[in-house]
């Protein structure tokens, strides 16, 4: 049974802390197991990346077939639902619309002592995009991972998706299409990671590896980051429904079991000041779990991670929420973005009644990927920032270097550096 | 010796990627005895980290002791050159006030169909700032880490700083003050990251951990990054400059020495148009480096990792920077704004004759954490962005839900994600 918590209950702070430190996901050490398949790679290339791939994948590929080819993209997009396709479409251009408003813009300028300052941006220029196989494969992801990086002007994008058993969804190669991904390597895992970090015969190594994966993906970007930039480490998915009297308990529902069938440790949060409508919620659920086609799932992590916690006013649940610095906060209150304001830590917010989170991941137009288990403290959603980097910019005439040149060089000596305090003062005819 | 290359040599283009794939640092695995040490720190806090740090610093410290005092910082503070303190304080200014334009602005907008979206920013909340102890120990480092986090907005700075034998330069404790720094503590290596990363009695985690360290100290980043962030693990620094027939040698030797001081594995390379400034830059390194008072490590830097290479023209010598991707660039040549738009990965740039690197170490305004083994590719230098997020908001009013429906539900279907597609269709009176 999901958990139901009062916070005026005395023991409501314990309870809640536990909450909070709960583990969603079985922690595998596979560091050792990742390390090794990296050193294969590194020193086999092609050879290991296909052996690695057909041993986990049974995907039946050989060093000259990790690539897909033109052809093979073109025929599986093909092969798509012209209405999905469409629809893949439509999300396309609202996300791309929306992270073209992201582009950093360059800033140089002199201050009062006529030194040039300022801070350059350019796109970095390869990167790579792991999109998980399996259940999770989805091709909304792959929108979203590559359109900020096309948007950004990164001009290659190496995909890696595993084919388990030899097959792949054509969506997945429908929406590499639509985001202009040409570059599709059939291949998963930690050797996927190596990869792309390392670089191989046939696979051009990149500047930095994005996308989800399990807990070998996981750690083998952990392992490669330096060598390559990462994006974050994704957890389980996770959404808090901030919810008043005002809401509908159906729809509240709808948005927690969406969460709940991600699976995987998924967790739905309902925080209401309004008790009627926790016990609605609760009926809800267990109503409408059974008109899904797959139920198990959505019921399992309802019940494993679910929870519901009581509050006697919008201000306590506003603290708790950014306590628990979900993924995605939803504000199904009579008025949101009085509210909005107050939520300090969270991927997103869907703002009332009528933005079921469903709507992010596929064609509000800003960016599913987002930070879970509570990194949204220190961490943001994918974006165009992350596919750039700055540059800065210093310049110094002989003027205002030497306005600058007596404290540099006083702390220079300070700290040891007497070749640092040189390099100024042999400028200065002093 | 330093190495010298001719771009026109037959054999140039296998020598210079020997050059990119030197090592400059001695990978030393540590990364067994960190996740001991952090595991130890989770379990016993306090008394693990004082253990530890009098084990590896001889700091004399016990679990009572590890923060700093105001008086003891006050007094440290107190005794430091007032000179050197007015540096500081100048230097605070000025990074600050170039900080200050680094803040990035809230947006939400209504797009065409009604939806509202919008980035907002948010500071992160607490920050660790490591601070190395003993000959790597700089104040200005102190400065560049902690003033940005001040401009965000960070709310608690902890500062971790090693006193082997119980030693701390004042400097660093004025320029923590200087900087706003007030919560410090005399503790350093792993065991500093994993107090900071998951908090112990006396010292509260935080969410965001910066600043360089040794292979301990970064192989606990590696670590305990995803409990919080990490900025990036810091190699050995460097310098590229670029000069051509208008530079002058003694200044273009005076700035690779000034990097080359650092030692640990620290680079300077000169790629040049005019084949008789190599020359006289080699005879003016040995005249400058016998005048230090340290002049073992730069002499000993230059010689392990210096290099020289000689090209036909600005252009080629373009294309080389962008493959080496420096930390710093300086541009000693005619011309130097009309070049920096070709250079494309640099951690940061230095404008002309006038603009020695050290500059910008110091009091130019910009920041020095930069990224260093060629990831500025991927990764920019400290700023502001660095201790804020993003939180993106989304809202729907029902007109501009049903816009969206079909396609959002299209997609969810085609993902199995029934519950998904039901959050959105349940709200619609279809």
């Amino acid at each position: 049974m999901p958990i139901r918590l009062n916070a005026t209950q005395p023991d409501f702070e314990q309870q809640f802390v536990a909450l909070l430190g709960s583990k969603r996901e079985s922690s595998q050490e596979v560091g050792d197991i990742v390390t090794t398949i990296i050193a294969d790679v590194k020193s086999r290339g092609d050879q290991a990346v296909a052996e690695l791939t057909n041993k986990f994948d049974a995907a039946g590929v050989s060093p000259d077939t990790l690539r897909f080819t033109p052809e093979q993209i073109e025929t599986a997009a093909a092969r798509t639902d012209p209405k999905v396709r469409d629809a893949l479409q439509f999300a396309h251009d609202r996300i791309r619309a929306h992270h073209e408003k992201q582009k950093p813009v360059d800033h140089i300028y002199q201050d009062d002592l006529g030194v040039t300052l300022g801070t350059r941006w350019s796109a970095i220029e390869a990167v790579g995009i792991y999109v998980p196989g399996g259940l999770a494969s989805y091709p909304s992801s792959v929108l979203m991972n590559a359109i900020p990086a096309k948007v950004a002007g990164v001009e290659r994008i190496a995909m890696a998706v595993p084919t388990p058993n030899g097959e792949i969804s054509p969506a997945i190669l429908a929406a590499a299409q639509i985001a202009g991904v040409s570059e599709i390597y059939r291949i998963g895992g930690a050797q996927a990671i190596a990869a792309l970090a390392f670089g191989t015969n046939c696979i051009a190594r990149v500047d930095k590896i994005v996308g989800p994966g399990n807990a070998f993906v996981a750690a083998a970007k952990r392992q490669v980051f330096g060598t390559v930039g990462i994006d974050m480490i994704a957890g389980p998915s996770e959404v808090l429904v901030i919810a008043d009297h005002t809401a509908n308990p159906a729809w509240v529902a709808a948005d927690l079991i969406a969460q709940a069938e991600h699976g995987g440790g998924a967790q739905s949060i309902l925080v209401t000041t309004h008790p009627p409508l926790a016990d609605a919620v609760m009926a809800e659920m267990g109503r409408q779990i059974a008109l899904l086609p797959r139920q198990s799932i959505a019921r399992e992590g309802w019940e494993d991670f679910g929870a519901i916690l009581t509050v006697p006013t919008l201000g306590v649940a506003v603290q708790l929420a950014n306590r628990i610095a979900s993924e995605h906060v939803e504000l199904a209150v009579e008025n949101p973005k009085a509210l909005m304001g107050d939520i300090r830590h969270a991927g997103a917010i869907f703002l009332g009644h009528h933005t079921p989170e469903a709507i992010g991941d596929y064609v509000g137009g800003s960016n599913h990927v987002l930070p879970t288990a509570r990194s949204a403290r220190f961490a943001s959603g994918l974006g165009v920032l992350d596919f750039v980097k700055r540059t800065s910019v210093l310049g110094c005439d002989p003027g205002s270097l030497a306005a600058l040149a007596d404290a540099a060089v006083t702390i220079a000596e300070a700290e040891q550096l007497d070749g640092h305090g040189r390099s100024i003062s042999i400028r200065l005819n002093r």
